[in-house]
């Protein structure tokens, strides 16, 4: 049995999914891949929980939010280094919001991590998009690994089909419905509704974030076919290296096209190889109906892989929400331990 | 750099393209991976071509089969045995064609592998599908693994997407259309051929093997949805564990009735748990539009992926032929040594 020490930073939707999820899953972890995962510190900006117990902090699945900090392992300014200072390696689960100016608090919390010799689990965008080559590079020199299956589309396997279903392959060319939001919204927008109308739905189902920015205006599927491209293929590519087009400009015209040309308009995220060099971009594509993304609808996403000799490789499906997020971490952890 | 030694078993149509994908590829795995994959062995029932040389045996890329017995390297009566015994540890790949019944002869060469301590790639079922336990059990043993990403689907990512992409979800039930051949006449059929008419069709576009049983019967698909049962479940299935039924005895009725309720007729290799345990079966199902497969057509295959936190996760394309095969077990050498 391999003990995993692990701490988790963040405590909204998808840290608390992750915490109940371990604790669905802790005997089924033991029983089939030898781990043990002891959850020791939760740690959120004003504080954390923290146990230094054999088996760790357990019991939380059930706790709201607002119990965390009357909760007896609740320690008012403990910090993310102090906790790894105490504790033997592991991982660090990275779940706070994204923050694609400033990479935080997420960036902080994977400096630390690294620096104390931690392997990372990330599912915030932010600081692994900002400093991908540093952040790769330090957990090289630590001899640690950073997975971000969680912020690349979460349970739909980006990474690891490019990674290693793919191994040895070159990847041509990448076509990725990367955001189910904006792909609900552009199948609702077909069958006649307005932008706004579509939206509007989308949000009242709470399918769209109230602020839908970053899905609509396509930052999110960016940060995605970014981390994909740069982890599968090789590349360095920043933000500010794609073009990047959302859904907010599509008309009833565009789509209209469109149908009259046996297509659909998806939102993708691409990567092309042309002269042995990668570009990326983000925008509002017509695809037909041989495209293995044509049937993708509603909130589905998926993804297509050309490559040199494995012929073209799709998938499709995987949960999006925080459930499926809290699931990408879990493999990835189990991964980096097999 | 990684040195990998590589002896290659059988030297038909699948062997002969991963010879020549090695050295295509061995450049890109030198840089990619940091391994160095040198091939020192390539046996087959009357002797082999062996190099005891540093980069081993090159230029047999182009080498025909014929060529195979005066080419310098070529030693009458050499056993995959005398050659272990002489190199150091590395990987079998073994290519010899599928026997059912016996095994044989990949089932002699597995064995001599793992007994050496050597690592195990295989494109053949055989021996895996009627030793699978005893097999694992000894690679366990010896401390070395088998992959047999080349026998369960080929470029279709199966088993990486089940073990890796799935770790820590449990599989609830697979769907999957595993052999292109069968997908392809029932294409046809549907199109309004008879079964003879579809078969003798992709006979002559060498689609199908001049003795079509193994897939029409189901054979090939029960190979196939046991090993990823086996590899992904827990189970251990054998052959007389699952009924097979494959399309020899669909009718344009048949066919019909689907239609008439919007559905297409698919060989599935299936697997469904229920209270706990697992059920595999081979046969005809109707598919409904909003099933993952539905638009898996022609000689495409596709697996379907149920979980208990992922959703469903659907992967589907990849090349079947030799090339895409080989390019499978080439990534289950990498994955080996990363």
């Amino acid at each position: 049995m391999i003990h995993v020490s692990m701490v988790v930073t963040g405590l909204g939707r998808v840290g608390g999914a992750f915490i109940r999820l371990l604790e669905e899953k802790a005997d089924f972890c033991r029983l089939r891949f030898g781990l043990d995962l002891e959850l020791h510190a939760a740690i959120c900006r004003d504080g954390g929980l923290f146990s230094h117990k054999r088996h760790g902090l357990t019991g939380l699945g059930a706790l709201s939010r607002g119990e965390v900090r009357t909760h007896p392992a609740w320690n008012a300014g403990l910090t993310l280094s102090e906790a790894l200072s105490i504790l033997d390696r592991g991982v660090l689960v990275e779940c706070t919001p994204t923050d694609l100016r400033t990479g935080e608090p997420g960036l902080g919390y994977i400096q630390a991590a690294l620096h104390a010799g931690w392997h990372v689990a990330a599912a915030s965008k932010g600081a692994l998009v900002l400093r991908y080559r540093e952040l790769f590079d330090k957990a090289a020199e630590r001899g640690v690994r950073i997975k971000c299956s969680g912020a690349t589309a979460a349970a739909l396997p980006t990474l690891d089909t490019a990674t290693v279903a793919l191994a040895g392959a070159e990847i041509t060319a990448i076509d990725g419905i990367l955001t189910g939001t904006t792909n609900h919204i552009l199948g609702r927008m077909e069958a006649g509704m307005s932008f706004d109308e579509a939206l509007r739905e989308a949000q009242d189902k709470g399918i769209a974030e109230p602020d839908p920015a970053l899905d609509i205006d396509g930052g999110d599927s960016a940060c995605k076919i970014l981390l994909i491209a740069n982890s599968a293929c090789g590349t360095e590519l920043g933000l500010g290296d794609l073009p990047v087009t959302g859904i907010r400009g599509v008309t009833k015209a565009d789509l209209d096209q469109a149908s009259s040309q046996g297509k659909k308009l998806k939102l993708l995220g691409r990567l092309i190889r042309r002269d042995e060099a990668y570009k990326a971009e983000v925008g509002v594509f017509p695809v037909e109906p041989s495209h293995p993304l044509y049937h993708v609808d509603g909130t589905n996403k998926g993804i297509v892989f050309f490559t040199d000799t494995m012929g073209h490789v799709a998938v499709t499906g995987g949960k999006s929400d925080p459930r499926g997020t809290a699931a990408a971490l879990l493999k990835d952890i189990i991964n980096i331990y097999r």
